[in-house]
């Protein structure tokens, strides 16, 4: 037998009615209480009770009478607030360190990034970095009266979430890391802002599901995207399949060439050794080493493989070409277990899905009889980060802090 | 923007918590009313009317008093009803029918099956076949008082759980088929039997969850199975990944020789080429059509392979060693990219493991520095069946049907 469920509480059912006003707000978008009490089905009596809470704890505003068109009085109109909690999403890239906040609107209000040197780092100094840009950031909308109401770091590697540490990064070079130590040095009043960390391509999924403008938004999902190395995020019912080590999604090391090359994990003839950046560098003559020396910064290497593909380079094209269509053999083995809603190309991989693209999706025609489209991320490189920041007010819009428990 | 939580009401939380009453004696066994308060959190007084509504709809009864050497008065137990809803189970397998009754106990109370040759069958005389036997079921657990709260048919095929329709089943060639049909010819008073249908992997994999001894069982489960095709069923915290269009689960048409034989599906060097029951049959030099022919009924042909590897046989211990192989490489995908707590080979496969599972297992440790463990089902064949009648029983539990709404 499995567990039975947890019986609910009255409290348990007042939190769970308190973030259904907040999400209709935040979902349908400013309205009077009677009618956020029609979007959710609750009496207005019940709603005006959950509103005057929100009220108070800051997460909702009103605003001046509403539509004046409208028959009889005109009431107040409740918005979610532009000075209360903001989430801070922060990114350790390879090649570069973000910070932003986004207020409970979802508006960016503010944003850092600067490039930094971050493979093969030390963890100590980079996290040093890190903590003075969140600063900043924090300094900038302190200004404008939002208060963090939380950080969340988007990391290439393997994340326990619960600590949260870093458990390995290949691509920075860190072993296990713990990201805890960040909270005293942000430059919050009291030095206790919650932190949290997620990997970057589930990050990258959650902010196309979140962000993404597809509507409605797909929530099964194979989100798939690459920094160095190529990862992949699984959405079902819009949630994160993480798996039972927090491994899943490792679409890289689907074998494709089950007799082909060794791959560093152990593996052979991993998609990683056919699609990923350095093998395509390496495949179209390049060495990813000095490339990455000349051209410094994120996106740098994908961005010269681009170039010389919109020029019409055939060997950059024949490299793509190929890397497609391996990309496509893992995606009709990932296609047919999972069976998604859409698949998403999202990071580095949007920039090159126009000569990824075609023979993918031909890989995909010729071994499956029906299969769900291929989406390009329009978030691109910025969508870990912007996840990051919004997993944050999701948590907010999930379970409002009203200092009632 | 995502749907927002539907807000809660008194009627949702009254009915949560019967079910959590209801699983917490399903679970824990016969308990008294302060037991289960202690078990689910609740106060005394509430699941005390919580129990009084499942002891009047005849879910719950009351047992004589509770263990003598208690200190105190003892007080009465309560128990499962032995005698009130039952669900029945119905299996339409290639080479036969199966139904079975369950009570809310979870015993099986009566059971029939028959080899019925269904392979390329006119959908109708075997649904009627399949009525005839579930009257039979339904006469034997009626004379203990037990009355049917619904039927759920197993079948190896695509199925439209809604409807319920087989949208296709290649096995049975079967089209589009509608089974509510059923509900007039069972029996019943009324001709209302609720019926639904699942995927027969599907309903194994559910039925290692409830049934299969693991102790925690794994919420995180890859469950691969075999009748002719291959298939898998996901679970992701305890529920079935259904995908988009109720096609999760395709393992058995994973590429893991890209450049390989022909498929049905219309793909290339899918894993059914290689490790499906008549590709083997055939590597091993025999004619599927003609052992068919020669060994009739379930299991029989998977029977012949068993049987002469067990003897030594070196031409099948070949070929099962390099299905296994095959086998291994669809493994290595897919526990990439969902990184389950398990493997658990189930059906018709749970019978070859022997035989398999060594090269399979090699293959998984030697292109994974870490994988979950592959377990063996102890249910076997009989999975589907048990899943079928156990379904209708957990919908019982889930949402007990006491009258009031």
């Amino acid at each position: 037998m499995t567990t039975a469920p947890r019986p609910h509480t009255q409290a348990d059912l007042r939190r769970r009615n308190l973030a259904a006003v907040l999400h209709a707000v935040a979902g349908g978008g400013p309205a009077s209480r009677a009618a956020v009490a029609g979007r959710i089905g609750l009496t207005r009596a019940a709603v005006s009770t959950l509103v005057d809470e929100l009220l108070g704890a800051g997460l909702l505003v009103e605003q001046g009478p509403g539509r004046s068109g409208a028959v009889g009085r005109p009431g107040t109109v409740l918005a979610l607030s532009d000075s209360g909690p903001c989430g801070l999403g922060a990114e350790i890239g390879v090649d570069h360190l973000a910070v932003c906040a986004v207020d409970l609107r979802g508006r960016v209000r503010a944003r850092v990034a600067v490039d930094s040197a971050n493979r093969d780092s030390e963890p100590g100094p980079v996290l040093a970095r890190l903590a003075e840009l969140v600063r900043l950031v924090t300094g900038r909308v302190g200004a404008a009266g939002l208060r963090p109401a939380g950080l969340c770091v988007a990391v290439p590697g393997l994340v326990a979430r619960d600590a949260p540490t870093v458990v390995r990064s290949p691509n920075l070079g860190w072993g296990l890391t713990r990201l805890d130590s960040l909270a005293g040095r942000l430059g919050t009043a009291d030095g206790t802002l919650p932190v949290g960390a997620d990997n970057e391509a589930n990050l990258g999924a959650l902010a196309e599901l979140w962000l993404g403008g597809h509507e409605p938004a797909p929530l099964d999902v194979l989100h798939v995207s690459a920094e160095i190395g190529i990862g992949a995020a699984v959405l079902v019912g819009g949630r994160l399949l993480r798996g039972e080590r927090g491994f899943a999604g490792e679409l890289g090391h689907v074998p494709v060439r089950p007799r082909g090359r060794a791959c560093g994990c152990g593996g052979r003839g991993c998609l990683e050794q056919y699609a990923g950046e350095e093998a395509v560098l390496r495949a179209a003559g390049l060495d990813p080493a000095r490339v990455a020396a000349e051209r410094p910064g994120p996106g740098a290497r994908v961005g010269l493989l681009a170039e010389r593909a919109a020029a019409g380079d055939r060997t950059v094209l024949r490299v793509l070409r190929s890397a497609g269509a391996d990309l496509g053999v893992a995606l009709t083995g990932a296609v047919s277990l999972l069976d998604p809603q859409a698949v998403v190309l999202g990071g580095a991989l949007a920039r090159l899905a126009p000569w990824l693209l075609p023979a993918a999706e031909q890989e995909l025609d010729r071994r499956m009889t029906g299969r769900p489209g291929v989406l390009v991320s329009r978030l691109g490189p910025d969508g870990p980060l912007l996840g990051a920041a919004h997993s944050v007010i999701r948590a907010v819009l999930d379970d409002p802090p009203t200092g009632r428990r």
